[in-house]
């Protein structure tokens, strides 16, 4: 809008133009919001479809983190540590993203995030499951990747290996906190399941574990689905804070199972 | 501004109120954008002050979590369980604000937060001690109040106790993640080890527990500032995780501490 010479159009151009630039702003920060919660996470709480009182929905969900971290914290500065961060989380993130789930909260070298919260989406089992799979292939690649910068170090610092547990159940969603300052979370067994199935890859020796809840809902698919994973049984495990013994499973990669292109390289669009 | 039945007149006023209106969401997102990360580390990130690469700082970290919250986990519904947390929440957010601190993250029934990040405090570690045992009195008034409600319950509810560690030293902070999808956090052995503390109260039986690097801080103030505190040598102890032997200590508050007001009316005002 041009400012005109005639005061009342001038007063009421200068006032559109700044509401023009206020508006601006309205988009940077609702853009801003959704790269610090969640684009799913910042829409339904600004739709106020969150339940504030918590509710039981079935979800998956995924811890993730990464292997002898504290190792790295007292190898590299403090620019080289979040620079080598951001390089693997930045491929995790996409992976998750890439396959549907929402990435609920980061806590240092840890990733959580989950499938159908907040809101429903199809296939949650076995979308988290072919995300889990991406991500060690991610990993692969960028320890590849950065072989170089990894090598220039010494002594040479180790590919990264990354720690998932994985389990799906009735959980309790919604926002914690008080009227100042909440979250969104997941509360129950089956969210600390997954946190002690995590714990447990290191002493597995394994990178991926998962509830027998994930192995039946993935034993519900025809053939050609399920074959894309071998179950590798690890018996009946007591957990730490879990009062049952739990059947758990490390999970593979099978021949039928066709690798993801790279994410390193993908755009994930938000949908506005 | 009222509609003019003039054509140009009737067109830019329509323009203009949905302006308005797309203004008055503009607030909203921002208003709900602060609950959901903290309005200061909100407003930091918009002003595009903080670190992307990361940077070393000097910051106080406080956790703290529900003892035994587990068993509540298992013994209330949904509707209950989120009622009885943001409870309990409410009270100590409100704590940690009244205290200046910054409520960083939510973890299930544990929470994070620092003084000195992502904007300087001053006296960050006598801001972050006094909040610490201004909390243990908060739970204290919270078990009062809700005696009655505790006691329906068969068995009874016991009363909730909360364990706090508390550091302080250098430490990484920054955004880490990805370009979609990133969150402010601290990173760094100093870190590590208020996590650590605060798992170590369950052993020591203790409520709260702080570093060496609190102790040495709150020695330096005068003494009628540092009277308020008696500190319990619990030794040289081994953490899981921290290379060396760390010495920690109880805190009490003693005749010359002033008990604080409660925070349960109190309205925090957000600094726009």
């Amino acid at each position: 809008l041009e400012v005109d010479t005639a005061d009342e159009f001038e007063s009421l151009a200068v006032s559109f133009n700044s509401l023009v630039s206020e508006l601006e702003k309205k988009e940077t920060i609702y853009r801003e919001f959704g790269r610090l919660v969640d684009p799913k996470i910042r829409d339904e709480v600004l739709a106020g479809k969150v339940n504030a009182t918590g509710a039981q929905h079935h979800g998956v969900v995924l811890f993730c983190d990464i292997a002898d971290f504290t190792v790295l914290t007292e190898r590299l500065n403090a620019e080289e540590l979040i620079t080598f961060l951001n390089a693997v989380l930045d491929r995790i993130v996409k992976t998750i993203l890439a396959n549907r789930g929402t990435v609920n909260k980061f806590m240092g070298d840890a990733i959580l995030a989950f499938w159908n919260l907040p809101v429903e989406t199809s296939d949650p089992e076995l979308a988290a499951l072919r995300c889990a799979l991406q991500m060690q292939e991610e990993i692969d690649r960028f320890n590849e990747e950065f072989r170089e910068i990894r090598e220039k170090h010494s002594p040479p610092i180790p590919p990264v290996r990354i720690g998932i547990g994985l389990s799906a159940g009735k959980m309790i969603a919604g926002t914690v906190g008080a009227e100042q300052r909440r979250e969104y979370t997941v509360i129950g067994s089956n969210v600390n399941l997954s946190s002690r199935l995590q714990q447990q890859t290191r002493i597995s020796q394994t990178d991926l574990l998962v509830s027998s809840s994930i192995y039946d809902a993935i034993c519900l698919y025809p053939p050609e689905l399920r074959d894309e994973f071998e179950f590798i049984p690890y018996g009946k495990i007591t957990l730490k804070g879990i009062a049952q013994p739990q059947a758990i499973y490390g999970v593979k990669r099978t021949k039928s199972y066709h690798p993801a292109p790279s994410v390193a390289n993908m755009l994930i669009e938000e949908a506005d």
